[in-house]
């Protein structure tokens, strides 16, 4: 990181604005790997500092990264580099890891943990039989105290045998118990808040949520766990890389 | 494919229904890779006759593939192994190539074509000055003659100096002017339609559409495309593969 801003050079006789000058220079270093994701950036004040131009010219530099989705701001004044896709975006990041990388502080609420039957669409997808039963959970999941989605498990029974016991992390649980969620399928779809989302999810009914239907697997091969996540987009945004 | 059918044993004397005893083992077989991506399935009609079977039984074993994202079936009867998240869901596929993929007859219909001024937001996403100018692209996406997309892209004019030369494509006319998109950062979130988009993707007002926009990078790693597509749901389903 020295090196590297040792090597920025701006020059104020160019044409160019120096804070394009700058956010070009951080955007050649990124794409050159001398950063890695999850890194943090110099801060505005350092940047300032060593390349000797004003805060403001180094906040223009970086707020183009962050509009860019190069890099990402923490809650407090810093930026690190935006995770790339194989290493974070599609791995089976639990909802809690998810808001603590970005600076938030998670909980959930439980509103029910019980044992049920399947509906016939659950039977077909976890491919239980009519005689299975299912561990259900539904819970609201909180980002610093603000309810941010609204979170429906169902796993069968020889999963998940006493709702009760999960306490925090289903997937933490899951490990506990020897079976695993080594794979998902996940299908993103918006829909409009009913009554009951709306008043779960605390916005106005029928407000658009996104939805996120995932189909877990175990190390077998075997599904394992359907949830199903309806997400307020005011908080939640979901992102993948794309590469050709 | 001939040896794995030839593998397949299933046994009537078994408490477990003939379809979930079929089902399980074709699940193994496509876990164990005996199958490829993208390559088709015996047909119900094929595995019926084989494993001695009614087609019924053989239907719902596919069902139960299908619901849990293994297979995909296409417009006609047949079906295929779904593809992993590496070979193709999180590829830059254009919107024309995944219609096609799932068996739909895809073609689009032009709003507008301009050069323009770039709002704040895109100078800003796209690195762009004050004195530039972008191109402005906006067409209905449809699925056998029916709206399931309104996409509006925006191009700095140095990437796309003439918006009307584009027809249909837009990555594969990139790809001919030697600056392809090589990479793209997406997020998806969600929306209420307002009057506009509404009428445009002949929906009813409000309804909830999935909103993608999607930056995209010429190979120098400057932003070359910032693009939003609005879905309708009914039609479009986003998927990734998630691993541990």
């Amino acid at each position: 990181m020295e090196s590297t801003l040792a090597r920025l050079k701006l020059d104020a006789d160019q044409p160019t604005p120096l804070y394009r000058q700058l956010a070009q220079q951080l955007v050649e270093a990124i794409e050159a790997g001398d950063w890695e994701a999850g890194e943090a950036l110099p801060s505005e004040r350092v940047l300032a500092e060593r390349l000797n131009v004003s805060r403001i010219t180094a906040r223009k530099a970086l707020d183009g990264l962050v509009a860019q989705g190069l890099i990402q701001r923490t809650r407090g004044s810093g930026t690190f580099i935006a995770p790339r896709l194989n290493q974070s975006l599609t791995r089976l990041t639990s909802f809690t890891e998810l808001l603590v990388q970005r600076g938030h502080r998670p909980s959930s609420r439980w509103l029910s943990r019980a044992l049920s039957t399947p509906s016939a669409e659950e039977s077909l997808r976890l491919g239980l039989g009519a005689d299975h039963r299912v561990s259900r959970l539904k819970r609201l999941r909180l980002a610093d105290d603000v309810v941010v989605a609204v979170e429906e498990s169902c796993l069968p029974s020889h999963v998940l045998a006493d709702p009760d016991s999960v306490t925090h992390s289903l997937y933490r649980h899951l490990d506990n118990l020897g079976t695993p969620i080594v794979r998902a399928l996940q299908h993103v779809s918006a829909v409009n808040a009913d009554a009951e989302l709306a008043r779960l999810a605390e916005v106005p009914e029928s407000q658009a949520l996104l939805m996120m239907t995932r189909l877990g697997f175990l190390a077998d091969g075997r599904p394992g766990e359907l949830t199903v996540t309806y997400c307020r987009t005011d908080y939640y945004d979901f992102m993948v890389e794309l590469t050709q």
